[in-house]
């Protein structure tokens, strides 16, 4: 089975990655199109079937995301 | 309106991240729930109303992604 992670920085952590992509679309000439940009993690993983959610998110805690300043999603397809 | 935008390698890159990422959760005991690991970006994209979709995917072949070694996928929520 696949799990997809979905990792954000939360909402009023600065982003400085975010900032730079923000920044170079406005050089591309999208500077009236984008009013905001933050980037994020995306983990795929290809689990054993049967995997329970509780291990996938307790993989998330101690691992995938940094919860102080990271917001997890997981999606299963 | 917002757009997201998922970047992820494409079959058959090298992924050094994911393979770190998976070491890292075989060591924490979830040697036997996961066979593979791959990490990609989640851009997401605060944009102008009305913004066309022709544009995002400018976005992404120009800047977002690397499309020699990256797929894309955009998802208007």
């Amino acid at each position: 089975m696949k799990a997809r992670v979905h990792v954000t920085l939360k909402p009023g952590v600065l982003d400085p990655q975010g900032r730079a992509v923000h920044h170079a679309l406005d050089g591309l000439g999208f500077a009236d199109a984008v009013a905001d940009v933050r980037v994020g993690k995306l983990i795929e993983l290809e689990l054993a079937d049967g995997t329970p959610a509780e291990a996938i998110d307790e993989m998330c805690r101690r691992l995938l995301a940094n919860t102080v300043i990271e917001n997890y999603r997981v999606e299963l397809p």
